[in-house]
């Protein structure tokens, strides 16, 4: 199917697919706060509409134990190839609320950027997908290949009940290859194909001490302090030059392969570049590794937050009754969460003094994942980028986590094609959220003609999906 | 003067007092935070009134740069010893409120137990004060002898406009001693004389990393993370024993004297009291002493809080940009806080690494007070605590900083009476705060006697006020 009506139709309507994600990306679709549960499920009927505006007459929403599904499919001939495409209308909470330019839920644009809470992550990237499906039904009337679309609103908190369902169903989601655009590219003249991701294990970690807050000034000498203890507990994780020191942690961490550690210190971001993203004046982390192999090839545990006693302005002369902590490990293959989970578990157990008790609860777990790109719609998404950005894509490594990849890899046995199209200073998570608008527009662009450029593939079954070695041939 | 109309009085108008402190403790006046200013000034002008109606003619409000001062006095005959009267109507947070059984500013009855934030600390000790000044000038129109009152709203905070007052307008305020009601005795059977109080120093440490919050999986392994650099600091400020390891901290702690450690440990609680309590199962801290000697004789480091990151439910996968957590240092003779405060600064900068910052801001600062009890007004509390609460008092040490005793102290070079009605297990500073009325009642008695035994005293100028060895000549 000739590609120039549906990229013309995309160039022409460019500033109303902005106002629509502007739409979009006005719902607080916080999933991991409950006060918004109305949020998810209008920002879901807000999708599911619009699909159905767009072509998807059947696009329907499914309901879960927690945040609604929102799924659409056509398909346009047995002979085509079938993509199942991912995307998730969830979003981090916007905390902290201070440090946002404007409202995190009013997107505005400013210097070609738009900004908001998830307009990158991921609503504004699987909206370039979902706007390239478009511009070939209100041009053509029907697709250059057949598509899945299934949409979650749990991604942020782990997707549990996408996982549940794509296991439950998979003859109804069933594909032969999976398109997920929630990743970032090096540069807006550098887009990148991302073939491995880092595991999750979130765990939150409580220590109690006495029955109730305790007045520090009588007490304090006498009691254990929780809050102390926490941090103590938390100190001895890593050692001192940023390993972490849990027993057995690192046993299942694969060597590194000498040809990829190569091929990446090329293509991917420099100590130099990684620091200007993070905004921050030094790297930090264990010896004997890159940067960027420190937040990819490497594991890693982060303190997303603490918390314990009193918080407030000036000064409350307590020892706190509890203190908490939210550790959040990012895995590599090939270890397995649930057994990091038993290990953290029995040392925090053995560095828990006798004065206090400890409490470990796992929020979220998530396997590390590589995918194999020695298939042919790697070749076709290269072309695709080619011709979207106008520059061959390059094969990175993210150090984040994307539940639903890990599960549509495993349960479906299918590529993934993490085509990303985010930049690496767009802040997803942090404050001020943004979303390069003019890569927002090369990405509908790719993805039209990715969908062209997978039409053409000699159909003749899914691709092996095996776990490489050096996971890339094309380079 | 003859105190048996008074006792009369007072025990008729039991029921009336409570009305009144219940009254008294509704205001929510919180002087730690800002918003509740309005409630302070309210306060302090409920109590300028109710001081007015029970004969203190001139009582009246000194604004100062935060919460007001109420003063009030009555110079009966230049013949009769001067008796400054102190208390403070502000009061700690009630925080957690999740934990209070009734709300922390609609005080309740129960089981003879008032309950509610400030009815022990210190609206309820201070309020038996004034209703035994109220006794005698209902009953006799005078007071047996020369009072000056002075009632604060910084106390949890620090006391510094009192400090500033004291300091300014020694001529107004000097006298032959003073009487604080707001500390502990071991048992309503067991009253007691605190001779010595523990200086204070709160700080508040802040670790910053990253300009805002990253994404721990693109960010982690390679941005050192403020929450778990501020644990690895807070966990070198302990031994494994729990003695604090700052560098020089120990210097100036006077060796205890051996003849007082017999005799706290005879009066003084036993670490079971101690951590019954506390409803504690374990104690804790640096060996070599009991948990007594260690929450009174021995300084103490408390965490009363930590905070970073996300705080939420679930979870939010991020490196926070910062964390802070609130220090208070508890400080015993000769330990000066301002030197401490430089050793700790001194500390956590040797401890700071190079990928974050750090710092240190002085909230509060108190030095430790001992106060040589060898003198007339300490016969006159025996007595009166004899006939008040039937029981001979014992002489202890509080864990605890009172900052305007030591002010009051040093500036006027009187000796302080602090006088106790609270009980050890009142929750101080915890949620669920409570007073327990039959002491409420029996230091109204106390207070009465004490002011008619003070009276008698052959007034001839000051007493001494050196720092004692052991300052107790009474036992």
């Amino acid at each position: 199917m000739n590609t120039s009506l549906a990229i013309k139709y995309a160039q022409k309507n460019q500033s109303r697919f902005v106002r629509e994600l502007r739409e979009f990306a006005r719902f607080p679709s916080i999933s991991a706060q409950d006060e918004y549960r109305a949020a998810l499920n209008n920002c879901a009927g807000w999708l599911a509409a619009h699909l159905r505006s767009i072509g998807f007459k059947r696009a329907r929403i499914i309901m879960t134990r927690r945040h609604p599904l929102v799924y659409a499919e056509r398909i346009e001939s047995a002979d085509l190839p079938t993509l199942l495409i991912y995307g998730h209308y969830d979003v981090q909470p916007p905390e902290p609320l201070a440090e946002w330019h404007s409202a995190p839920f009013a997107p505005v644009l400013k210097n070609k950027y738009l900004y908001g809470r998830g307009v990158s992550d991921d609503k504004g990237q699987m909206f370039a997908l979902i706007k390239a499906l478009e511009a070939y039904l209100q041009t053509r009337k029907a697709l250059p290949v057949n598509v899945k679309c299934i949409f979650e609103g749990e991604e942020e908190i782990g997707s549990r009940n996408l996982i549940d369902f794509l296991a439950k169903h998979k003859n109804v989601v069933q594909s032969d290859a999976a398109i997920v655009s929630d990743t970032s590219i090096p540069a807006t003249d550098k887009p990148a194909i991302t073939y491995a991701l880092r595991g999750a294990l979130s765990l939150e970690l409580e220590i109690r001490g006495p029955e109730q807050d305790l007045h520090s000034g009588n007490f304090g000498g006498a009691i254990h302090n929780p809050a102390q203890v926490l941090c103590e507990i938390i100190a001895k994780l890593h050692d001192e030059t940023g390993r972490i020191q849990i027993p057995g942690f690192y046993d299942r961490v694969r060597e590194p392969d000498e040809r990829e550690r190569r091929y990446l210190a090329r293509v991917g971001a420099t100590d130099n570049e990684i620091l200007e993203n993070a905004r921050a004046a030094a790297g930090w982390g264990a010896p004997g590794f890159t940067l960027y192999e420190r937040t990819t090839l490497r594991p890693a545990l982060s303190i997303n937050g603490i918390t314990g006693g009193y918080q407030g302005p000036g000064t409350k002369a307590i020892i706190p009754a509890k203190a908490c902590a939210k550790l959040s490990f990012r895995l590599v293959d090939d270890q397995n969460p649930q057994e990091i989970a038993a290990l953290v578990r029995a040392f925090i157990a053995r560095l828990t003094p006798p004065t206090v008790s400890s409490l470990v609860k796992t929020q979220f777990a998530a396997k590390p994942v590589v995918i194999n790109l020695k298939n042919r719609f790697t070749r076709a998404a290269v072309a695709a980028y080619q011709n979207g950005f106008g520059a061959r894509p390059v094969f990175v490594r993210s150090g984040g986590t994307i539940p639903p990849v890990s599960a549509i890899h495993e349960l479906l046995g299918i590529p993934v094609m993490m085509l990303g199209f985010a930049l690496p200073d767009d802040r997803l998570h942090s404050p001020n959220e943004r979303f390069y608008l003019p890569n927002f527009f090369k990405g509908i662009a790719t993805a039209i003609y990715f969908f062209d450029e997978i039409s053409k593939i000699n159909f003749d079954g899914s691709e092996p999906c095996r776990r490489p070695t050096f996971p890339v041939n094309t380079i």
